[in-house]
C-alpha cells in the first residue's frame, strides 16, 4: 500500500476501467478483481475508475463508493488508482472526494461541469473546487468537450496548469485537436510554465501522431490495453515506426470500439470474450448488441488476430477473445 | 395518511418545491417544514419535490432519500407528494422508486433520459422503465425538451399514454408549443384515448393561455404559488378575464422569475424574505445574486406590491417580501 | 442622403425589420414601403435589415441586394440603414458589404459564425473578419449565443471593442445576461476603454432592467415599435416609473411574441393586422398559426387595446390591429 | 450529354467533390476540370457537388450556379452529377433545383432542414418539398444527423421511402448506425416496400462493415476515391477480404482525413500534393494547416505508399502525392 500519489510526471497507459455487472445487474466483483488483475498484468502504472466507460452515471453513491473500495483492495499499492468524481453539488464533490483520497486513492479525475460558457467560468469553476477539496488532491483534469460541451483553449489551460499545482495531468481529448497538444508542449519549451502530464482519451483513435506531438501516454478504455503499453514501450524506446506498425494493425477494431454508445457494449463484449468478465451486459438504458452485430465484431477480431500472427507482435496478446 | 395517489383526473396546482441548504450548505430541515406548511397552506392538492428547481442534481442519494421522508412525515396526508426520479441507471432508478413509494409518495415524475434521439426510442425507454418498476407506479411525465433535448410529437405523446395507463400526468414543457395542448386534447375530443391531466411547467410563463387550451393546471415553482393558485381558481369559476387581470399583474416578476440559471437563486431570495426559509443559497456551483440583482429585484417586488395594493387581489398575498 | 454612419453614441430604438412577401411568396415591395415609412413614422433613429427576423436565410442573395437598396431608396437618408450581413466566406462576406456600403448602409451588423469554440478563436474571427472589409465599415456586434452557441464573456467583447474602433453598438441577447451589461459599463467607468453604445434584442423581454442598467436603447423587432421608443424616452425624460408602467402594460404581448419560431408569424400577423403588410406569410418552411392562434392572439390584443385606453398612454398607437 | 437520371439502382462511388480556390479566393475554374477529369478516370458512375465538403455555405448563389454549369460542361453526360441544394427558403429551393436539373443535373442531395424536432416534421418538410419541386426530381437524402441535429428512425426513413419514389438514395451518415443499414435491408426482404439505394458517407470510416450490411457503395469525399472504387469493387466481385485488405491499407489515412473541420484541410492538401488541384486553401474562416501538420501528414502519406508498394494493390494510384 505505499504506491506514490499522481503527479506530473505521469507517464504511459492508464486504462479507464469498465464496471462489469451480473446476470441481476449488480455490480459482479469478482469479474471486477479480475479485471483488474488482468489491467496489473499489462504493467501499466495506473488505471482510472468511474469514468464514463465505468459507466458511473448508472452507479448509485453507495455503489460507488463500494466499487472503490474494493478496486483499491484489490490493486493494493500495485498501482495508482485515479478516480472518477462527477458529483454536480459542491458539497458532495467534497465529500466524495474526501472518502476516496482517504482510502488510498492517487488523484481524482475532473471534468469541468456541463453549463460552462465563458473561459472565465471555466476558471472560476476549478478555482472554487480546487478551494473546496484543499490543494494537496492530484488532480487529472478530463479536457473532453464532445461530452461536456465545454471548449478549454490552450491559453486558458496553461493558466489552470499554472495557477493549480494540483493539477497533474490534462486527459486530452477533444477531437480534432492535435494541435492543442502541441501548443501546450510549446508553453512549456518557451519556458512560463512548468510540464504538465498529457494522457489522452478518446479511445486513442489518434495515439501515433499524439505521442509524435509528446503526450506522455494514454488514458483511455480500449479491448487491448496491452497494446497501448506496448505501442507508447516501442515509441519510448526510439522506435516509434515499430509503434505505429502494432497501432496499425489494431487500428480497424479501435475505430470500431470507438462508436459513441455501442462502442461501450462492444468493449464489455470482448472482455468477455477474452475471459476476463463473466457478464457483457450494460446497464439499462444502455446499449445491447445484436447478432449482426455479434459476428460483425467476430469477424473483426479474427482478421485482427490473423494479421497479428504474421506480424512481429505475435506474442503480445496472451488472451485471445473466443468466436463467442 | 390516506392521500390518494397520482390519478388522470389531477387538477390544480402542483408546486415544484425548491430545497433550503443551511449556511454550511446542509439541506435546512426546519425551512424544509416551514416551506411545506408553506405550500400546503395556498390549498394545492400536491407538491413536486426533486425537480431541477430542487437542486436534485447535486443532492446525493442519501440527502435524496432523507428529504423525501422529512417531506412525507411534514406534508402527512394532507396532500399528494410526487418525487422526481432521475437516476440514469434502471436498477437505481427502481430502487429509489420502490423506496419512495413505499414511504408515501402519490406518484414519480420522470422524463426522458437525454440521448434518445427519435420517437421510436422515446417510446422503447418508457417501455423499459415502466416494465421495470411496474404499472402501478403514477407517473407525471415530464416534457422538457430544453433541459432533455428530447423532442416527442403529440402523436408519440398520445402512444405513450394509451399504452401506459400509469402515466397520469403530461407536465408540458417545451417552450412554444402552445399547440401541443391543442393537440393531445383533439385526441381525446376524437375519441381514441382517455383524458389525461395536463400540467404546466415552463414557470408558467403562459398559463392563462394555457389554461384556456386545456391544461388543467400548472406544476411549477414560482415564488408566489398562491397566485397561480387563485388564476386556475379564476378560470375554474368561469372567469378567465379575472384570472388573467390577476396573473398579468405578476408577469414582470413572473417573466423576471424564469431566466434561465439564476432564477432559481432569485426564487430562493423571495422566498428568503418572505420569510419561508432563511438562507437563500444555491448549492455550489450555482447562481449567485449580486448588489445590482438585489437592488433590481427590490423594485420589481415594490413595483408588484403596490400594484397590487390597487387591484381587486390586494388580500392575495399574506406575507410580502421584505426589501432585503 | 445624409444621414451619419452607425456610431458608439447610437441610442434610441433601432427596429429590426420583417420581410413581407406577397402571396406568390415573392418580397412584396408595397408592402416593404409601407413598412420603412411606417418605422419611420415612429421616430428611429435606425432600422436593421436582413436579420434573423428579417428571413435573411431564406432569401437569395440578389433578393437581398434588391430588399437592401430598395430600402434605402425609401428611408432616402431620413434614418441610418444597418444591414445583417450573414455570408459564412470570407469573399462573399466581403463583397457583400462593400456593394451595401456604398449604397448607402450605415452600418453592418455581424454575430460571430457559429461553431467557434474558444474566446481566442472569436477573437481571430473579429480580427480577420475587420482585416478584411476594413476597419472603415461601422459594426453591430451581434451577441447572440442563443443562436450561433457562441458565448463571448464579458473581459472578451471589452478586449474587441478597445481593439476594434468599428464595433460601434453591441447588441446584448444573451439570455439571463444582465449582469453582462453591467460588466460592460464598469468598464467603462473604470476607465481603460471608451464607451460603446449598447443596445438590447432578445425581444426586449427585459428592457426596463437594461435600462436600469446602462442600455442605450434597443434593437429588437417587436410589432409595436412606436411602444419602445416610447419607453425609451420616458428613461431618457428621468422618468423610468412612467417607462416601466407602459412597457408593463405590453408585457403580455411582447412575452407572446417572443416566442422561437412561432414568434415571427404572430409579428407579421400584427402588422397585417395594423394595415402596414398586406400578408402576414412567413416563408416556407416555416411557421404558420393555425385558427387557435389567431383567436388567442385577438384576445391578447383586444386586452391590450382595452387596458391602454384606460392608462395615460391611450393615444400612443394610432393604427390598432384590426380584430381579424 | 445521355446520361440517366439518378434511380434506386445506385450502385458504386460518388465522390463528394471539392472546391478548388485559387490564391485570390475565387474558384480555380482549370484545378476544377482537373479535378473532375481525376474522379472520372477513376470510374465512378458519378459525382456530388456543392455538399459540405465543397464548402457550399461559403459559396454565393451565383457562384454556385456557375460552378454547376462548369461541372456539367466537363463531365459532359460521362457520369451522373448530383447537386446539393441547400437553400432554406423554398422558393429559392425550387428556383435552384429547377434550373440544375434543366443544366443537366441527374439529381439534388437534399437534407432534413435544421431545427426540425419530431418525425411527424421531418415527413411534413419531405412532403412539402417534395411537393414544390416535383415528383420527377430525383433525390439524394443526406441523412447525417451530426450536422443538422435531425435524427430519423429507420421506420421513417421507410415510410418516407415508401411515399415518395422520388427518394432514389439515401447517403447513410449517422454515426454508430450500423444497424439503421440492417433495419433498411430488413424492410425490403420483409417486404412492403421498394428497394432504395444506400450509400454511406462518414468518411466511409466503416466502409468494409457496411457493405457487409448491404450498402450500394459511397458518397464520400476522401482524397482516394480510387480506393473506395476498388474496396466497392472486390465487394461486388465476391472478394469482401481483399477489399477489406486494402481498406485497411488506406485506414489510418482515412480516420485522419475524417477528422471534424480540419479534415476538409487535410484533403484538399493531399489533392493538391497529388497535382490534380493548383492551391489548397479552404475559404476563410476555414481551417488552415501549419508545419506540425504538414509533416505529420508527410508522415502518413509516406507509410501509405510503402505499404501499399509491399501489398498486392501496389498499382491502384497512379499519382501518388508528393512529400510537399
Amino acid at each position: 500500500m505505499a504506491v506514490s500519489n499522481l503527479d506530473r510526471s505521469a507517464k504511459g497507459v492508464y486504462p479507464i476501467a469498465i464496471t462489469p455487472f451480473d446476470k441481476d445487474g449488480s455490480v459482479d466483483n469478482e469479474s471486477l478483481d479480475r479485471l483488474i488483475d488482468f489491467y496489473l498484468s499489462c504493467n501499466v502504472p495506473g488505471l482510472t475508475i468511474l469514468g464514463v466507460l465505468g459507466e458511473v452515471s448508472r452507479l448509485s453513491d453507495s455503489e460507488s463508493i463500494a466499487l472503490t473500495k474494493r478496486v483499491l483492495a484489490r490493486v493494493n499499492g500495485r498501482a495508482q488508482v485515479i478516480v472518477g468524481v462527477s458529483h454536480v453539488g459542491r458539497q458532495n464533490f467534497v465529500a466524495f472526494t474526501r472518502s476516496v483520497m482517504q482510502a488510498g486513492a492517487a488523484g481524482i479525475m475532473v471534468a469541468p461541469t456541463a453549463g460552462l460558457k465563458t473561459e472565465e467560468q471555466v476558471i472560476g469553476f476549478f478555482d472554487g473546487l480546487i478551494g473546496a477539496i484543499g490543494a494537496d488532491v492530484p488532480i487529472a483534469l478530463q479536457d473532453y468537450p464532445q461530452n461536456t460541451n465545454v471548449f478549454i483553449s490552450p491559453e486558458t489551460l496553461g493558466i489552470l496548469i499554472q495557477r493549480h499545482a494540483s493539477i497533474k495531468v490534462v486527459k486530452h481529448e477533444e477531437a480534432s485537436a492535435l494541435n492543442k497538444i502541441t501548443r501546450l508542449r510549446e508553453q512549456e519549451t518557451e519556458g512560463g510554465r512548468e510540464r504538465v502530464s498529457i494522457l489522452v482519451g478518446n479511445s486513442a483513435l489518434y495515439l501515433p501522431q499524439e505521442l509524435h506531438r509528446g503526450v506522455d501516454g494514454a488514458n483511455t478504455g480500449v479491448a487491448f490495453p496491452e497494446m497501448l503499453v506496448e505501442v507508447c514501450d516501442q515509441f519510448c524506446k526510439g522506435q516509434p515506426q515499430q509503434g505505429e506498425d502494432l497501432y496499425d494493425l489494431f487500428l480497424p477494431l479501435i475505430r470500431y470500439e470507438q462508436q459513441p454508445g455501442i462502442g461501450l457494449a462492444i468493449r464489455k463484449e470482448i472482455f468477455r470474450r477474452r475471459g476476463i468478465i463473466k457478464h457483457a451486459d450494460v446497464r439499462a438504458p444502455g446499449p445491447r448488441l445484436n447478432n449482426h452485430d455479434h459476428q460483425e465484431l467476430t469477424a473483426l477480431l479474427a482478421r485482427l488476430q490473423s494479421r497479428l500472427a504474421e506480424s512481429p507482435f505475435s506474442q503480445l496478446i496472451r488472451s485471445h477473445p473466443s468466436s463467442s
